[in-house]
């Protein structure tokens, strides 16, 4: 049973080629974006705007195929593909949350954003800190790399501070 | 340009019932469900249990078509689509963060489920508090209901407490 889903607009972006992006949205906290939805779907930004972060689900649209253990970025170690955030997978669906700065008709002014220019974009959420604010205790592989002092309170929670 | 995905498995809830089912994450945060992965992707499964929480996309197998402009069950007002959580989108793919408890094999058990029993499984991916953990400063339509009060620390800061 396969679904077929159909982009909803595109997401320009500085990054024309995979080699020199920044391989964590804190890397791309300064990189401004648009969002350019198709004609026909731009009532349903309606309300958008009152929101300071909206979650962006995206096709991976240069990645085929996939391993199922892959050596992510940050890591030295091989990992199971699921416990990464490799564009490579089974449905090649990306997700980034982005600040929105504005909006301007049918285009979305955002910053933060980590993917290539022209992503094909399939679908726009809020984000609700009740629903996607978790106040995670492991985070898994990522404990052991250089990446552990920017997860880490001083009380030793995983949470950003 | 269509993109063809394919469930790599099925969640498993106590939901038979679209009727009665929690409308929000929060309101499903005892109940336990199991994921299971068809055995082909098991071993992409590797690492994932290092991780408390985890973000699943799945398919609104039970939804079809989309209005741009919606009722949420959390106001009385219309809303444009993509500022509401709304199962009936364009791409109707929807996004939770669970708890994950354990792995056995191929299953997952997890915690905090909201989904239909035998919802269609996408994806799995880590949630990292650097990429998806945000400090918002807006909710939106979301701040005039009565959900305000549990968004709201006492610095008046849009963070769940």
């Amino acid at each position: 049973m396969s679904i077929s889903i159909t982009p909803i607009g595109i997401i320009e972006t500085p990054f024309d080629d995979l080699k020199g992006m920044p391989i964590q949205p804190s890397g791309a906290a300064k990189i401004q974006g648009t969002i350019v939805i198709d004609k026909e779907y731009e009532q349903g930004l309606s309300d958008l705007e009152g929101f300071s972060h909206i979650i962006l689900l995206y096709h991976f649209h240069q990645s085929k195929g996939y391993d199922l253990i892959v050596k992510p970025f940050m890591d030295d170690h091989k990992r199971g593909l699921f416990s990464t955030r490799a564009p490579r997978r089974p449905n090649p669906i990306g997700l980034s949350i982005v600040r929105l700065i504005k909006r301007e008709g049918n285009r979305l002014i955002i910053k933060g954003i980590d993917v290539l220019n022209g992503t094909p974009l399939l679908d726009i959420k809020p984000y609700v800190p009740r629903f996607d604010t978790k106040e995670v205790t492991a985070i898994g592989w990522l404990e052991n790399n250089q990446e552990k002092s920017v997860f880490l309170k001083s009380d030793d929670r995983f949470i950003e501070t």
